[in-house]
């Protein structure tokens, strides 16, 4: 269980397999976030026939609602939300440090007001254990604080809390069918993410994270970072970029070592009437697309693209209809899906290089996608 | 074209098959209604997928939005929308009738302002039927003036502009792939009604429509309206029912000789997180629900019922995430459509007497299922 295998290497660019209790990952991968035990707008079945192969869940919204121990008396998330292939749960702690206003941070834990009723909570590292084992994801992640990346100070407390809940997390885990990945920290600076990455390293998890990105700091020192990191992390074990997801983003961490991605940015935009694709974003609601015939994307495979023009999908968005963010996200969840699953061909026939340059060239416009969500 | 075969008969229920351009009707059917081109919250896979033969479009929504001109340059709504198969639109009469502050009926039609941009539009039979020419359905409906069912007077002038109307769009009628159905109209009166039948039959139909029920009259005089009309109408041409949608009313409207259905009751019903079921209505959002590992329906085929706990589907409906709606409308369309699956069975095989008995003596409850909406 948990075995990780190169299937080939190109530079950086890995294409790997990890074996789960519920399938195999073949890698790289991009994982569509289910925040609440769902998709948003997408049934599973959807989500299957797209091509994703692992679903992300919050630890932080499952605690809160419906509760962790009542998704373990049903038989935990896979049988709940009907998702029966790998499940990655975060730990909660990005989502309780966001609650800036509200949260309290001790070397403990975190204490926090649910966003729900108001109620304080309260997690630690034991506790975030506890709560992904009771939901049974195959990937669970150790409780980290989410430091401001560009604050030396903050984000080396911020790392050494991190890794003081690491080994409490790994010393709270009883489940043996959960791998547990260990969270890289120490924001944008090289000597806090070294001796990050080496801490962690040493303490032999499964598999790595590299958190703490993606969340204010500029593209240069994203990526910067993210070379820095996959040059101490040992090469036998995946890595996760977390919480990163534009096509661009997508293949320059690939080419930087990153095996597996997830975003709410796909389904967010989606729901904001905006379609993506590799070299841009598309607004639905826009008048230029009511009598166009043509898909979002000519040479897309996706249920939308081989179904439906702009036209009617402007339509859906002006007449405020549902199936709008279910047909949007199901493209742009389907874009991102592909395009790991083209680099992992790529890699596999030693094209990686050819692939990115050719196909970042087109995505030049892409940093757009990030705006105004 | 629009051939009608009655391929079994017992007492006045008929099982019948009704030839399209876009597929046969094998009814009895109960049709999803689809107002402005889609289903709402599911994709035509969905609808398809749920046993649906025939979709409902509605001639107001799409005339107003996108505009029926858009769509037939656009090839029309069955390649706009992707629904293949059969599709019915209304005339726009019963929707611009409900406009009751803002329409003004005279002799050759209505004016009134649209609900979209308060701009004002008219609707004439001779509009109507360009419209539903334009958007290009297997089955369009005569432009038809709907009464309050009580209102003698009313219902009697409203019965006579009908008459006339309805031959006016069979005047202006100029498409030979469409069938273009007579609406019997008369309210709760069996004189009306008898004069109404009589005359429509006259004119020679490919198909009937009994209009203006369904909407504040009771129940008993509904259903002896439906059993006067369908003892005048033509046996040799399909009858539709307009707007009932309770598994009670499909049940005694097959009985009294209805062919075809349509309701938005069940996605309707969805959106307010109900179910419906054979025996009553459930409401998801309540907490018994919250531990309740059963489907909604034990014994139900739909893919919500094959998959989903009932505390699961709470989950989606208090979390408000747009896969409940989704999710109940599968199972609230795959009831009706079912049961009149296995009416036809019923039908087919002389069993529709004692099916009916059994079936409504648990429906007793279903009466419900129209409260609060």
């Amino acid at each position: 269980m948990f075995e990780w295998e190169i299937n080939a290497q190109e530079g950086a660019a890995r294409a790997g397999t990890f074996y789960t209790p519920h399938g195999t990952l073949q890698t790289p991968i991009f994982a569509p976030v289910g925040t609440q035990a769902t998709v948003k707008a997408l049934t599973p079945a959807q989500v299957e026939e797209l091509g994703a192969q692992l679903v992300l869940a919050n630890t932080y919204h499952l605690f809160l609602r419906p509760g962790d121990e009542l998704i373990a008396e049903l038989g935990g998330l896979h049988s709940f939300m009907q998702w029966h292939k790998p499940i990655l749960t975060d730990s909660g702690g990005f989502q309780v440090f966001s609650l800036i206003d509200t949260r309290k941070v001790d070397d403990d834990g975190v204490t926090f007001k649910s966003h729900i009723d108001g109620s304080t909570q309260r997690l630690t590292p034991e506790i975030s254990i506890r709560i992904q084992e009771n939901l049974g994801a195959d990937i669970i992640m150790a409780f980290d604080e989410c430091a401001i990346p560009t604050d030396y100070a903050y984000s080396k407390l911020a790392m050494q809390r991190t890794h003081a809940w690491a080994r409490r997390c790994q010393a709270a885990k009883t489940r043996q069918d959960q791998a547990l990945f260990g969270i890289v920290q120490g924001g944008i600076f090289s000597d806090l993410r070294a001796e990050s990455a080496q801490t962690l390293a040493a303490m032999d998890f499964p598999g790595y994270a590299i958190g703490g990105l993606s969340v204010g700091e500029s593209k240069a020192d994203m990526l910067r970072t993210i070379s820095e990191v996959n040059q101490i992390l040992p090469e036998n074990k995946p890595r996760y970029l977390m919480g990163v997801g534009t096509p661009q983003d997508l293949i320059e961490g690939v080419l930087r070592g990153v095996d597996i991605f997830d975003c709410v940015l796909p389904t967010r935009l989606a729901r904001h009437n905006s379609a993506m694709t590799l070299t841009g974003r598309m607004n639905l609601m826009n008048a230029a697309y009511a009598r166009d015939e043509r898909p979002i994307s000519a040479d897309c495979q996706c249920y939308t693209c081989q179904h439906f023009s702009r036209a009617y999908l402007r339509h859906l968005v002006n007449a405020k209809e549902m199936l709008a963010a279910t047909l949007l996200s199901i493209h742009n969840l389907y874009t991102l899906v592909n395009l790991t699953q083209r680099m992992r061909q790529a890699i596999l026939t030693g094209q990686m290089q050819r692939f990115a340059q050719e196909t970042l060239a087109a995505t030049v416009a892409s940093e757009a996608l990030e705006e105004e969500l």
